[in-house]
């Protein structure tokens, strides 16, 4: 017979869903009210405006999808790419692959411009295929690869897309609240995040924010959205202004009340903050492992501080280390996909999670379930290595 | 400045979400730990196996889509229905006309059968439309319309579609948990539920139960299924069976605690004594409106015990009756959609909140609400008729 289940204890130093505040969980446990009701409404309209904070927007269009960031990728896809479309998508990793799959699921002709995992999109590739595809409507492309630990330059791919006329379509999963990301100032088009990365809150919802221009492009679509549960027309009458709502679908209430908390953590630290302090135990946590022979597989150039992709050293067994890190230690850290699976290990510092004791915790078990490795010292030069980069800031 | 939220005291008594029991609230404050975490694979596996007892069937593919009720409905349909698809959709109320827009949105041809808000879906009607469209691939239906409180034959709807060699596509949302839903002994193909009704959990999910039969259609189709997101070729290789799982997307992972912990409550209770109590606190909550000079909508044969759409006399203001309910009783009840705007209350005795304790509490803070009206007498005799239900029952 099955009984309640009481989840292991965890840190969460995967590649997300990140370490949850308690703030957060005790938020999601209120009882639920109805998805109609004006106090329920109100929190709506507060999560919206939070959302535009985050996203440093002023898009009336910002609200979090019912569905986890996937669902998010589809709605923006959905709603933007009509069939004949053609859309140029940058694949450097799982998720560009992803949303070229989408676009193509949804009638879109799609160019794939390919780089090497673990690095940035190669913006003069990107502008050659704008010249060689100049009816392209929409740029689709990842801002932080989750599944390499890269980040791209989405202000310049911003900049490429309006000097060639096109929309953008940007996957901020892991960038939201974990680096810079300015919507309005690079003027992005269809964003869509998750919930359970920088943001620290639980997974399920998909932040989204939409510009004018994006707007305009679908409410000139000739054809309806395929996807009525995704249609961003029917999700506005929903999610619009004031209290009159139009039903579209029940909300998921509770996990509304997390996001929004979540969101009142941010906002409470300050985003600047937020990216300063994501930056710092990166920094520390890079210097440690480098300090026991562990390197990254991203150039210093574009390395996501929240996602560290560590290269696995050749005489250490992936599934026996990440084994022990969880069984013994109960740290979570990632594998590798695709061509990466045992080549890298991904290690988060995400949002809750991103701070020294999560450095050094994760030093000092990583040393120990490698004990067997040629390559890897003890953990005290990391440790020390890390503790000198904290020290170097606090006196900065 | 925004703070946290501190939602207000409610009793959840509209067409959901329902109230949700506190042990479903406590798991889901549970920390969140990672979505291929081998503790967390444990527990979809046990979810499962517990939604396969609350569907009553043995398919193997049986799981929670990550998203409400709505994206379930999506799903089915975006599996079963290739552009050309011929598909019947009977429409009585608000969700068989959403099934069908969405079924045309997928490239369906959809033929509707409309019978009068209300009331059942008329058999002969489907047959007669079976016999004109012998083409025919899937019927699509409401099993418990949750816009106007009307319970379908879903029975002898799958009878038919046996008989015409066509797939049946039912919407349970209203009825799974609350009354009898037997989907293998049935036959039914592809089955979407709420969490948020008679499962008294958070909304956000949609259980869903695929026959074998639908499968080999789906893996029959010619075309892609459009939605990445809800192929249930993708989702099927996460919730697949042992320890090994494709990524396809982070699930919800404290939804899932909730609905683990609702699907247990459900099974400690029994399905059989959930179905019963659900059907005897609706008899009292009628003799009592009754009493009180109130008629429902549906008639006897064909009313939801969970969901009770009560006609509201011609001397009695719908807005201002719901308003004092909400906030002098914190009683949440729903207005009527579409056509029975202003016509009908949609009051639900759902899960958790089918309880002596709410029938008393409703009926006595609708007579208080509607004191001016000519046609309702105080809540004495109402309370009476109810309690003489209950107290029948117990000599039984």
């Amino acid at each position: 017979m099955e009984r309640s289940f009481e989840p292991p204890q965890r840190i969460l130093m995967g590649p997300g869903p990140s370490d949850v505040s308690p703030r957060v969980l005790a938020a999601m446990a209120r009882p639920t009210i109805g998805h109609l009701d004006p106090a329920f409404v109100e929190l709506m309209t507060e999560v919206k405006s939070l959302l535009q904070y985050a996203f440093r927007t002023k898009n009336q269009l910002t609200i979090p999808i019912s569905g986890p960031g996937t669902a998010g990728m589809e709605a923006c896809i959905a709603n933007l790419v009509e069939p004949g479309d053609s859309v140029l998508v940058c694949v450097n990793g799982v998720f560009g692959g992803r949303m070229a799959t989408m676009a193509e699921r949804m009638g879109g002709v799609v160019h794939r411009i390919e780089s090497p995992w673990g690095e940035p999109i190669d913006l003069a590739q990107l502008e050659d295929a704008l010249k060689k595809h100049p009816k392209t409507k929409a740029i689709a492309f990842v801002h932080a690869e989750t599944s390499t630990g890269a980040r791209s330059d989405a202000r310049g791919i911003a900049s490429l897309a309006h000097r060639y006329g096109t929309l953008t379509i940007a996957d901020t999963v892991t960038s939201l609240g974990g680096i810079p990301l300015e919507v309005d100032e690079w003027s992005l088009d269809a964003v869509y995040s998750g919930t359970q990365k920088c943001l620290s809150c639980t997974p399920g919802l998909s932040p989204v924010t939409i510009s004018e221009r994006a707007l305009s492009a679908i409410r000139a679509r000739t054809h309806p959205v395929v996807s009525w549960f995704l249609d961003f027309g029917l999700v506005m009458s929903y999610w619009g202004e004031g209290q009159k709502r139009t039903y579209h679908h029940t909300a998921p209430v509770n996990a509304i009340y997390a996001l929004h908390e979540a969101l009142l953590v941010l906002r409470e630290e300050g985003l600047e903050k937020a990216w300063a302090r994501h930056q710092l135990n990166h920094e520390a946590f890079r210097a440690g492992l480098a300090a026991m022979g562990l390197e990254l597989l991203v150039h210093a150039d574009h390395r996501l501080p929240q996602l560290n992709a560590v290269r696995i050293p050749a005489d250490v067994e992936d599934a026996i280390v990440r084994r022990a890190m969880l069984y013994d230690f109960g740290i979570e850290i990632g594998g590798g996909l695709g061509d990466l699976t045992g080549k890298i290990w991904r290690i988060g510092l995400m949002g809750f999670a991103s701070n020294p004791r999560n450095v050094y915790r994760c030093l000092s078990a990583l040393a120990a379930c490698m004990r067997s490795s040629k390559h890897v010292s003890t953990a005290d030069e990391g440790l020390a290595a890390a503790k000198a980069v904290y020290v170097a800031a606090s006196r900065a």
